[in-house]
């Protein structure tokens, strides 16, 4: 994993699901885990007890969009189990154990993506999660459920939460847990510390005195608490009380050995020379403008289509083309057409489609952000970096632009620039950018028109502006360069820069407790011949060096 | 290294500096490096250029501290070196390559302090550093300016800041540069990674503007620019006009095979069970209690001397028995008298001296925290777990209190615990422990008197209070159940749960910059056989596996 020979897929729809059930009943779904052991991405594992791989969130994080898009009508959502006394056991063991190292990070990843995809829900769509655990939650299980804003537990003597990553494995729960425990849930720093090395976990009365969960019921009351509880979060909803959603039909890009290429997206990729180029193109044509034409338009109105196939590709691109090491960003077409797409946006945020869409954006955005290759964006005739599209030039690790002669090369901010589609950090790229200058965004944002090469260089804007003379040699060389650092070396300086400023539990979960992970998803005391994870459910102890760093 | 036969200390006096020159001139000090080739911590490298080891860090730090106790009088220091041409070409690469991992993360994590120890200075101390870059400056050279309060780089053509460790080493900044870079001084993140890509790294006006260094002058004009800044920044201190300081004298530890026996501390190590014992004395006898007594009693005085002997215990067993995964914490002797000499710290901590004192106290449990090492503190009957000492039990993992029949085993709180002790995320222990309640900090801070076990386990002030009967199987099995777990999952997992709540820059550069740090230091990419650190140097290139993470 992964196997060029079988690239991994990000999508799918209900009808395909192997592993979760989507099940509707007036404002409240129920999402059903009921994991087929012998469908996960490989046949080297069996994913028993509702353990997961890559496969089972792939369908977990489709769901979720569905209910966002398809069903406004959903105001909660009960992530429960179908297997008896079992909720979840986690992450499977046997495919961390066989996945390579980059395979391993990945997968955290996405699940932490998805993770976080369920609190912006709650946060920002007026979607609320209840996790109804009917049994044993361990591991990946129990962070699915601290993702959720309530959790239920099942109080029959056996059922309990718990963390057995470190004390089992030697590693740390790879999902957002030891972080949600304590800045989520606030649990107690000690009485996390103890939890988290209990293999046997936290069960009953003391998990709800530990804030380990809100509630336990015995068995015989517990399905009716659930129904319950998910009446009343979803009776907190702004979501409107019936549909119509729209669908969301399948992306269907074209594939060959070397490029992929979507309506509004293509990308081509230069192995030899380690990069991929991703050029977005602008709308062209009359775009819808009420929140009736974009309801009609649905998946094909522009910015959820352009943005569903840029997700798409960058997802691709992690998972499938690990060697791709700097990934150039173009954008090509009609400058106007974006800014008017944005203003129809901002001006409609506040209807439930345009508000999941221009949340789908920022997400699209953020997985950007935290895509470990480097991005350089190219500003040249022709492009549309402007607004929600030129935040990809902001988000890039450097933008050259073209300084040309005619000055017909220009760039231009929009609202979209100014809030609607922040960071993991909770600042726009531009505040992010301009940390020096905390005023500076706005006089930005008050500036009429475009600018072309030279004023956004003075703007700061972007960072080079080579003329037509040195423009080739200076990008190729910049390109050059990037691509024969140490990989890792890059990896680790993006996760740093690109986050100036403020942290919050979000980039907790991916710049502390990932960057530990990761760190000791390659000690040999887990992945070595006698370590932790690589003996588990073999015969034979870890064998441990003891030395402490 | 650590080579066991030699164990490092941590303690020195400027007579024995080899590699740095301190010198006074009122209100300013300088001090000048100037590294001696062949006097570092091992024969196997040659420190050129300016460059470091452990044990240029070492007189660092202790030079710091001097001028913090010792002499009052200096109001700024300037940072510089006294070879030509070379202000300092950072951390010395052959050592890196030579050490293990953990001896590669101990140093980085041992330089970050005494950089943070500068800025707390700063901060809080009314001592400004000022840079002055004679010449050129690279990776930790200019981590060690980054920390200073202004940059001053001679503009002679030649002479530039750099950050060359992932273009040339494939390996990070290791001591905050990319976090100061974007965070301190608010570097543009583009800006910062075209910079952090550059070996030749930037000079002159480029440096000015993209705001790496504060100014830069002509070689003619350096020093006279140098004297005027730092006049200018000493002229903005609270510190008292002239001493007299206090002498620090050397703690003289006996140092036995498994034992280190101070006046106020002792460690006792239990190899076999990888634990160690340190145990904390309360003063005895009346104590000084106005800024001219504690004056007078100098470094003799009980706060200062305990948790001196206390820091250096930390350092020994961090850098000397990486082996030692948990360390047990007891305190003895008379907890009114630790109460009086909170309240004495308390009522003074406007006098230099005393602030002095409060802010060694700070560091030294920041110290704590950051050691990657298991804390478990066990309150028995007759310790002394009250006020500054009770946060050893506050800064613990998990904190045992003995439930004794007749409830002579106390704890109590002083407005020690109320603020001047600080985490590095910037709260309280105390607040940190409480973030579900942010009301009971304040609420225990007023209650008066101590409490027994029953009592301190209600408040949430312990995890466990066993009684007598299960005292001794409780704390054992414990003790063996975390020497049993992986080192390296106890050491991601406390660094994630220990730091609850905000992030700082401080937590940011022990969190994010050196979790990623230490994920690269062990990375085929960077210490494999054609790693980039490895053959830096030496013959051949650097041989990448590409797959980006």
């Amino acid at each position: 994993m992964p196997d060029p020979s079988h690239p991994v897929s990000f999508e799918t729809r209900p009808a395909d699901y192997r592993h979760w059930k989507l099940s509707f009943d007036g404002p409240v779904a129920t999402l059903s885990m009921d994991v087929r052991e012998d469908a996960g991405l490989s046949p080297e594992y069996r994913l028993k007890l509702n353990s997961y791989d890559l496969a089972v969130d792939i369908e977990l994080a489709d769901a979720i969009q569905r209910i966002r898009f398809e069903h406004p009508e959903v105001h909660a959502v009960i992530v429960t189990s179908l297997k008896e006394r079992i909720f979840c056991a986690g992450a499977n063991i046997m495919m961390l154990r066989e996945s390579s190292h980059g395979a391993k990070v990945n997968f955290c990843k996405f699940t932490n993506e998805t993770r976080l995809a369920i609190e912006d829900a709650s946060d920002h769509s007026g979607i609320k999660f209840l996790a109804a655990l009917n049994g044993i939650c361990a591991g990946g299980g129990y962070e699915l459920a601290l993702a959720c804003d309530e959790i239920i537990l099942v109080d029959d003597g056996n059922s309990a939460v718990s963390l057995p990553e470190a004390p089992l494995l030697g590693v740390l729960p790879g999902t957002g847990g030891l972080t949600r425990v304590v800045d989520k849930r606030k649990v107690r720093r000690d009485l996390a510390d103890f939890f988290s090395t209990l293999v046997e976990g936290v069960k009953g009365k003391r998990a709800v005195e530990w804030g380990l969960v809100d509630a336990v019921y015995p068995t015989s009351q517990f399905k009716g608490a659930v129904q319950k509880r998910a009446r009343a979060l979803a009776s907190t909803s702004d979501r409107p009380v019936s549909g119509p959603g729209i669908a969301l039909s399948p992306l269907n890009p074209t594939v060959g050995d070397a490029t992929a290429t979507y309506s509004a997206v293509s990308v081509v990729l230069s192995r030899s020379k380690r990069t991929a180029e991703l050029t977005m193109h602008a709308p062209s044509g009359p775009q819808p403008s009420t929140p009736d034409e974009i309801l009609r338009a649905g998946d094909q109105f522009w910015p959820l289509r352009a943005f569903r196939e840029l997700d798409d590709a960058l997802l691709r691109l992690r998972v499938n083309e690990p060697e791709i090491g700097t990934i150039v960003i173009r954008t090509e077409g009609d400058r106007d057409a974006v800014l008017a797409i944005d203003r129809a946006l901002v001006q409609n945020q506040s209807h439930w489609l345009v508000r999941e869409i221009i949340l789908f954006m920022k997400r699209t955005l953020k997985r950007l952000d935290l895509t470990a290759r480097s991005f350089f964006a190219l500003i040249e005739p022709g492009s549309a970096f402007a607004g929600s599209l030129l935040e990809l030039g902001l988000a890039a690790d450097r933008t050259y632009m073209l300084h040309d002669d005619d000055e017909e090369n220009q760039i231009a901010l929009s609202p979209m620039n100014g809030g609607p589609l922040p960071m993991s950090n909770g600042l726009t790229r531009l505040q992010t950018r301009f940390l020096s200058h905390p005023d500076k965004p706005a006089e930005l944002l008050a500036h009429p028109g475009s600018w072309n090469a030279a004023e956004a260089q003075e703007a700061g804007l972007v960072t080079f502006a080579p003329d037509e003379i040195d423009w080739d040699d200076e990008v190729r060389l910049a390109l050059e360069a990037r691509a024969a650092f140490s990989p890792d070396a890059m990896t680790g300086l993006e996760a740093n820069l690109r986050f100036a400023g403020p942290e919050t539990m979000e980039t907790k979960i991916f710049g502390r407790l990932t960057a530990w992970q990761n760190w000791i998803f390659q000690r040999p005391n887990a992945v070595g011949e006698k370590g932790a994870l690589k003996v588990y459910g073999q015969q034979g102890r870890p064998e441990f060096d003891w030395k402490r760093t």
